[in-house]
């Protein structure tokens, strides 16, 4: 009860759960997910999602500019922002059943839970499922959250084909998307006046402390580069090793003191891509492309991670004799969540028995760009093993159902509170 | 002159060096050497090595069962033991000018010499063009050496296919070879009394000396393996740094750890392949296959540099908490060359200007097939750059004078001392 005395609907769990079972059924393999964004099995889940809508009388479905669906469940107050509720129903090729999946039916819960107690959400509460979320096709994540946050630049994804070849702006025209257009979704923004966004956690903290959920404080700052060393491919054999510039053995070095660095600052470092020149087992690299991605919470010590990483890359290409470059990849600057919705999801969770303070997450999340312009916060459900993207993906019903109760009190809390 | 006053016919080395250029104008294209064996371009190489045979009346020209050409000059002792000069004429793709070509054009100025001379060698002289000892089309380098040393062993090669699919047993039928009878070439190395080959070093030790050539020892053993690490693939943004199984970094520092290791020894060790899966960029690498290939002259010094790579990869695999298992690719023996034939060759190569003392061979040449059963040794050119294996593989015209006058010199003081 809140203080006016009005009942706050609880999302029934089992049928979250339900809806995630009769989903994978529906679209996944023997090897996994495959609710690929802008694919016919990605449109299969986005039936059944509408089927359960049409089930509970949620009529008022739209998609809009960037492929987005919004579900709308009207209010009393029609005039008041919403309170938007979900996440994405896209997952990588061989996903897990619950990436994506869980916030968008948690969220279907929260629709339903008000038109089952029969009553009228004092404003509308909207379910958005974002579209590609992951960017598994081309490479571009955040597709749909981004357009609506108003990052999206069509420009510079025109030039972006899939494995097959195929143009973007093709395929998400035969999805009913312009890309040129969809920057318009950016005008829904105006009328939600908070986000909140259930996940897993997809990676092991909550585990390792036994935990089943927690509140997120809001996501990583990244920087993605490819550091690129140029020695001289030379004779496995003939060449003594005095003589070698070795690009490979640069790369290799570097690597290790990216690790060296990511726990000096407290942050995670990754180097999860090595591409050596000629890349044959008699000779020297000539060659070596590596992939370094970084990230922390904070925007100065993200900063502090690249510089000291690009120092320790020069300093082993210079000690080798090789010449050294860096690409940038992608970069996102740290993103906090709205602090009042932060404790407030903390208390939410708490109650649940989850964890008594918010993590950062890692992963970046379509809260991450809704956070840019309003009040977001995200809650978390412990993974098993910290695995995600991949078949194995998986969180007990304990922990999913937790940490569904603790979303469902957070979202009355935000509607009645 | 020899002790019985024969006069030694020299090498015309102009001749050489324009049979090296015709050769490269009949078969090369802008990415260098295409005399890759077993195609149509090698095939045609051998073309011009026949019409060069038959110029000056060597008709003598045969095929032997591993597809090794053989052609004969009738020396005056018909029951003697043949001298065998000689190298190969295949090529790897996009490889240069001299690596095998030179060796084999020198062997035909050898013939030519004799002939020109008119004079009779006082035995047979055999030049010998081996098929196929780069492997560039099936991966089984040394492939006629081997037959005719007794070491080819047609079974464990049955399985190999070219990058197309091919079977090698269909690919070399189409040229005269049956697989399975290969072996039977090995009847033939009896007839031989030594066997002498001229090599560009296709490493930098000569250049850096200032020298043009040198007297070969023998060429070292080699140890090639994958070494291959299994740790766990997560997320690069929600796997803290300590809760990390990450095969890559554990295949990084077994690489520097490798290098040290050669270093200590005085041998060479190379990881020119590091393969991570899932090997993108936003993935902690949970497998890592690593190419080894370490190389040594002598063999106590190589079974020590293989043991501890080895214990270098063993430990850091335990402390990244990663499984680590070993594969052969392949191994030889170092093979020292016949000592006698060393002196004499140093002493050729000493009144041609060039090293005093023999260099060890890092690179495999059928000359270390050879030596199995034969007095052999090799004479190098000096490399520029140290390059081969590319179209910039390149000698001095000054060097390759010099190599060829210390050459011609050695196979007259075999011939005649």
């Amino acid at each position: 009860m809140n203080s006016s005395g009005e009942a706050a609907p609880a999302i029934d769990a089992d049928r979250v759960l339900a809806d995630l079972r009769d989903l994978a059924d529906l679209t996944a393999g023997s090897e996994g997910a495959r609710r690929v964004c802008w694919t016919e099995v990605w449109e299969s889940a986005r039936s059944l999602l509408r089927e359960r809508l049409s089930e509970i009388g949620v009529d008022d479905v739209e998609i809009d500019e960037a492929g987005n669906l919004w579900a709308r469940l009207p209010g009393r107050d029609r005039d008041a922002p919403a309170l938007a509720v979900g996440s994405h129903l896209d997952s990588v090729p061989n996903g897990g059943p619950l990436d994506g999946a869980l916030g968008v039916m948690a969220g279907l819960g929260v629709l339903r839970a008000w038109v089952d107690s029969g009553g009228m959400p004092p404003r509308d509460v909207v379910l958005i499922d974002f579209a590609d979320e992951e960017g598994s096709r081309f490479g571009r994540s955040l597709f749909g959250s981004s357009a609506l946050a108003g990052t999206l630049v069509p420009a510079e994804l025109a030039h972006l084909t899939d494995a097959g070849g195929e143009a973007i702006a093709d395929v998400l025209a035969g999805h009913g998307v312009e890309l040129a257009r969809a920057p318009e979704a950016a005008g829904r923004i105006g009328a939600i006046g908070s986000y909140f966004e259930l996940h897993i956690e997809q990676g092991p903290v909550l585990e390792s402390e036994g935990l089943p959920c927690s509140a997120v404080s809001g996501t990583a700052g990244v920087e993605r580069h490819i550091f690129e060393f140029e020695g001289q491919a030379s004779h496995a054999g003939t060449t003594p090793m005095d003589q070698r510039r070795d690009a490979g053995l640069a790369a290799a070095e570097t690597a290790l003191e990216i690790e060296r660095i990511a726990r000096e600052h407290g942050g995670v470092a990754t180097t999860g891509r090595i591409d050596l020149e000629p890349g044959i087992i008699t000779a020297v690299a000539g060659r070596a492309n590596l992939s370094v991605d970084l990230r922390h919470p904070e925007s100065e010590p993200l900063a502090l991670m690249h510089e000291a990483a690009l120092a320790a890359a020069r300093s082993a290409a210079a000690r080798r004799d090789c010449g050294f470059g860096t690409s940038l990849v992608w970069r996102i600057e740290p993103i906090h969540f709205d602090a009042r919705l932060v404790g407030m999801a903390e208390q939410s969770v708490a109650a649940a028995g989850g964890r008594e303070t918010a993590l950062a997450s890692g992963a970046l999340h379509d809260a991450a760009e809704m956070a840019r312009h309003i009040p977001t916060v995200m809650v978390f459900a412990a993974s098993v093993a910290g695995i995600s993207h991949a078949k194995e993906e998986h969180s007990t019903d304990e922990a999913l159902r937790a940490a569904i109760a603790a979303y469902g009190d957070l979202t009355s809390a935000e509607l009645l509170g």
